[in-house]
């Protein structure tokens, strides 16, 4: 493909516009529109009709990219990379979601997943609840098959129905499991902890196909050593990273619809996705973020750098030969 | 009825219990399981899936039952009524409403509301978001018939549907026109303002049946004014108050949402609310309080406040000899 | 008195040190050990031991000192005053009172406002909550016999005693007023509001020698009317201003301890205020500061400019010769 | 111009993308590059190196375009007008300013807007500090030569320098007056209140060419009365609208950096302004939004309500016949 | 005991009733009088006269009671327990103190728990600030004799009197031990940590039979170590464990009434927490939650899950013989 | 020098005034004109113009003395001193810096610290943006010669010019190394995180002299290890400290204007600092507290707790022969 050739948009520098101001997309990133081809696309999903507490996460993905103003990204020295060099990233704006009907903007997602993956290889989701998670693994699988599963919550996310309703934050992967959408023995779950519904909610969720890593595990082992047992699960298949923002701790992240105490920290977290920087990253999605729970964009700040970390792992994945640092 | 000879039950006193200890009812009133009868109960609705923009009404009814402790009730001059000795109220609870499915939330109200007409000659709902209008309207009916409705709010909420979706907070009045719920020549809007969807939105509110106060005439007339042009236009009717907490300027109400400036002062409502002490108020809401957006209980003390007055005029009907004030 | 022939030591230049940095006086005003004589001391009373409801009063006095750092000051044409040049003002410090003991914090405040006197001819005092306008009545009337009282407050506080408790900030006009600490026909409460605790508070406040001026009759007749009824009454006698801060509407003043909506806005009250400007002042204060309540120093600032406005007024009686504006 | 005659390009309606979604622009406005012509810009200017008290106003213009996603903006009742059917109205972006260099930002601000006024008819300026009211006066000067410039605001911002400055939030109106920017018979000051820094400033403003309407006007005379007399003293006159959101009383506008209490109230403002909906607006500013005083959007909302109002006036000369409400 | 047999009353469902609608009820459990007995008792003390800084822990039972809605408790798979079904836990409301009387608080605290004990065997209370752990100790002996104190806290609480008050929330553990209310060779400190009033202060904790386990311990130990050092010093006393909120980190915990920084994470206390889960917990307490203080609940939450873990320390041991996970 | 020979004037005591009281110097210390002589002067140095995202540190100093009141001061069992009793500290003020021209205010810096270095021996500076450390070090220079300078960031701070502007608080130590104001075999950064401006940042700062300590460096060797080799660097050699508060993670420091996720703990800096204790401290400095953006103190909190250890530092330099805790 020669239009791959031009060297890719790169957002507006930071010397000239003060980042502070200029164009309100991720990263002062080009629109989709405004680029030839396209790495990786940002799209926003301000959803939040699946939220079983506290709800506002529709307003996440402009707090996200709002926060995302503060980075500085043109070299990450923990990945090697320079990405705006390397690839080609652009925001595809949001999703135009019904906040009244769940099924109906679960379809609307899954389109609008499936036109983006016709003009982007990759897509990082800013949500959003969770339930945004199963269109957006109904599209991921309709390019890649099943995909290997990388889940960081402080919750199970594999409820069967709330309220009957079986789309719900709650439900996501147990509704993907049914429909065979990631790899049995390549998935995890990531940061569990806290009480349950019931005795039984751990052994279901293995029969689904999780393994759990709870929280408490990166206190003993560090978090390289988390890393890398994840890696190796995670093996040479295509990769879904799902962040749910309260795998956090809430003093790392108090803007989240259900958050729960003893989480990780944002150190923790970053430095376990620094270690998962040579898999196979094909789409990711950052979710759970509520601004009006949010002080000073502690949390929108660290979803803006996930998201960035992940724009890295892709940016890797495109520059192999790169020594790692 | 013999029972109702026995003197109310009241609160427990602030001299007693400090008010910020004690129950959680609102205004620490009895629940409604403690007393042998019940001319106003409270009934928390907490439902916000009818939103707009920004939700969270949902945490509306603990807000202002918390923010009722501050007040000091037992007589309340402008009514010239002691509550507590003239009427049993009694706090009735939350209904519980499916967050994920608006239809059937509906229908939760609507029954939970008519169960509770059974057992309470009037009801004082807080919500949640306006949608809960509709149901508990077509509850009043069931009981009153048709109502005068008098409604403050920045705006019509009679738009016809959102998304497709007949019931959201945006549509109750337009749904409770088709139904035939309200008194065409004895009903209002009061405090609109602002900008509209359409040219035509303003005509056909009033092909409804609803005439219209426009926020700026109390600059002009003074509450004393509108109050009076408004207790004309109910006359004898039984009387349906609904308030959004958004008639209210953002400043005196910002946790709400959908807030628009230029509103009320809270001094002018409750001004026009004392100015309709004489109503026959049968039943009563006041909603959209989110709390998430409040600061310092400004909101959700508002809320309490608006209450509260509508338990002085349900006091005031039990005790019509009582000389105004 | 020769000394008093120095012109007043003035506050460092917002145009040599910008007014965020300097000293953290009242309005970067000299400390009293720095003037030779003194017009007008500041006294900073950080007690809140008599809280009903929300405390923090005690954080009261440094807020509205930082908060006066906004004021500009030099010359303030609704009074025709330039107040560093007619009258020397310093800042006295705060009162070191006992937390744990309302009694003998009390006596800590009288002795030491007492002391004050001695150096100075007025004092402003900054609160605090309102119990402390006892011990402070009690050192005027030391000095100047009894004065007339005008008291803003959302509450009339002559109630008797909570919880067997007879200084607290719901009780100090009713102390007063058996100790005859003020002039029967000369005091007032303005600005009161709201439900009461019986039906007989208003008689028994009357008993007391008040006169009430309810909230609502500003909206009718305007500061201007309001503040001439004041004035009148007060007359030639010396004359204790008390200005609760929550007689402003908590838009205008969120916060504070036991906040009543539908009161005064703070152009309502500033107005008032420069009505009374040629009424004779010996003492002041502003209570009922609570830091922890307030956003982006709305209250603490509305506290400043009333103790500054006062300043003013202190100003008006050393130049009576200035035409008024 | 034929291109004229293509109809405008209207934001994404409301009822298919939320509002909470879709394009970060003004009332999510096409941008500047997306429309065949320009009737009206919205123009970004993220500066406030020229603060004296509370910076942060370059946060400014974000936070107004996300507060304008509030808006519903089809029809405007209050001026008769539906401003996306008869004027083309587009976002500019942001002009990128030095944040350390007064002047060369200054410089880059003149040029930006010089070169946006060969595009568009009108400029709305979204502040930023009141600095920026200086080159935006030079560059209408340019187009339209000098304008009656109405400047609401809590102060006069016509003193001389500021630690020797000459270009600062303090100044602007002098330096415009130096250069005779605006007409000096057709000019005012409306809102101004509090103390001030001597004696003369009111004198030496009147030698500058202005006439002022104090803040407590209103409270005598009313909205209508004041915009009359403005509205006269404009004439026929291009007008330039200066509005420093500082005007707003602090219960109104918070978030702002030098907060004068006794302001207006948002209902005057508006008020006022659509009094003026008849004048000949060629460009206008709203500055001071300083966010992280902000809470819950109030003063953003404040300001987008007064920028989208403004565009009504500038859509009400593209519709004279349009009969007035 | 016969009525012992019935199985415990529960909680309403979270899939009946959303958690954030219903029982105001700590975790919305039962209330003490809809149970025919009672294992565990959930007492709230709102008391803060006692504070020496920021006042404020009045209002810290309703925070935690409402901040335990967010919590998901039907398994806890850290104690391997259900404790709904194991014991039977009720909310006991609230203790009506004085709030302007110290000595007559602590005698109705005492009175009140006492009572209590007649009716539940245990009892976890929810401050209130620390004084109140006296009279809880005090009516532990009662029952229990003397027991083993594990006090956590940034603090020592065990100076003599500040301002000559012997009863405040600094000197509780220095009466208890004066009155001989616990077991010195059982008794800990854990988290004690920044400067101190005097070079003495440790020695004459150690006087008082007190070990300290330092902050900084933690972080070289790990929490699971210091668990056992503390379990083996409780050994098969009978336990009472007091946690004053401080003992977190102030990210962890800002709603507090004396921050000290560099705490403990809410995840190593919850660590220590579990594992101490076979000690034999008689009574506990969580205190010193300010909540005008707090940021989205963070501090409220890990209060409410703080005592949630209590409550699952007294259901482990109505069943030992369960499995430890 | 027999002055010296006299004890240091302590602060007040807490039991006397409480300390939410008195004066407003840090930790309520003298001022500097109230002191015979100096050991440690505090400075505060108002200073923000040098921001280049959010702005607000000119608020920092009063923050920092404000919070400061929190400390409990008179014995640190971590340095094993009574810094009151064994050194003269005491408050010089704020220096008077021009807020519209960066040269000047630095300037007017290092002029007010040089004259205050012939005052006293040590300066604790209490910023402001980092901006301030250039003059700082300068004057510290030209009292001591070059320094080993210690420097605690998130970011390198040694970039060349933003916009232009060569002194900012992004350039401070490129402009010190070109100048020769530190040491280069002994100096370091600290806490270094997050992405870069371009691939050669690091190597550019390494030949200023540098050696950089990453912020993950902490997890895997612990804060005792880390002080063990700055303390080996810094040897014998006369030590300047400038810890930028932002090197804290957001959680533990949210009030500043270039967060970095992932940072350090209060615990682990303050572990650090207690590893330096022995080293020569001549001087230090704590910057980039933006109010604003704090919450409940936990910035202001962190930065004065950090400046109190610095003050330990200088105590243990005095008493040498004390035992090490």
């Amino acid at each position: 493909m020669n239009a791959k050739k031009t060297p890719p948009v790169a957002p507006v520098s930071g010397t000239v516009v003060p980042r502070y101001a200029g164009p309100a997309t991720f990263c002062r990133l080009p629109e989709l529109r405004d680029v030839p081809y396209c790495d990786v696309a940002i799209l926003g999903i301000p959803f939040d009709a699946g939220t079983s507490y506290r709800p506002g996460a529709r307003f996440g993905p402009q707090a996200i990219r709002q926060a995302s103003r503060h980075l500085r990204t043109n070299f990450h020295p923990d990945y090697g990379t320079e990405p705006y060099q390397t690839i080609q990233a652009a925001d595809a704006g949001d999703v135009g979601c019904n906040p009244f009907n769940i099924e109906e903007a679960i379809g609307q997602i899954e389109t609008a997943a499936g036109e983006l993956f016709s003009r982007a290889d990759g897509i990082i989701s800013l949500g959003g609840d969770h339930t945004i998670a199963l269109p957006l693994l109904r599209a991921v699988n309709k390019k890649f098959g099943p995909v290997a599963l990388v889940h960081f919550d402080a919750h199970l996310d594999t409820w069967d129905t709330y309220f009957g309703a079986p789309y719900t934050h709650g439900t996501p992967f147990r509704r993907a499991a049914e429909e065979g959408l990631f790899l049995d023995g390549a998935s995890m779950h990531v940061g569990i902890r806290g009480p349950l519904y019931s005795r039984d909610d751990l052994a279901r969720d293995r029969e689904l196909g999780f393994k759990v890593i709870h929280c408490d595990e990166l206190e003993e082992k560090g978090a390289a050593s988390i890393a890398k047992r994840i890696a190796e699960r995670v093996g040479d298949n295509p990769l879904y990273l799902s962040i749910d923002i309260d795998v956090l701790d809430p003093s790392h992240a108090p803007g989240t619809g259900t958050p729960e105490v003893a989480g990780l920290s944002s150190r923790e977290l970053l430095n376990i996705l620094r270690g998962l920087q040579d898999c196979k990253l094909v789409a990711a999605d950052v979710v759970e973020v509520a601004p009006a729970y949010d002080h000073a964009e502690l949390t929108s700040l660290a979803a803006a750098t996930i998201a960035f970390e992940m724009l890295n792992i892709f940016a890797r994945q495109k520059s192999p030969s790169e020594k790692r640092p």
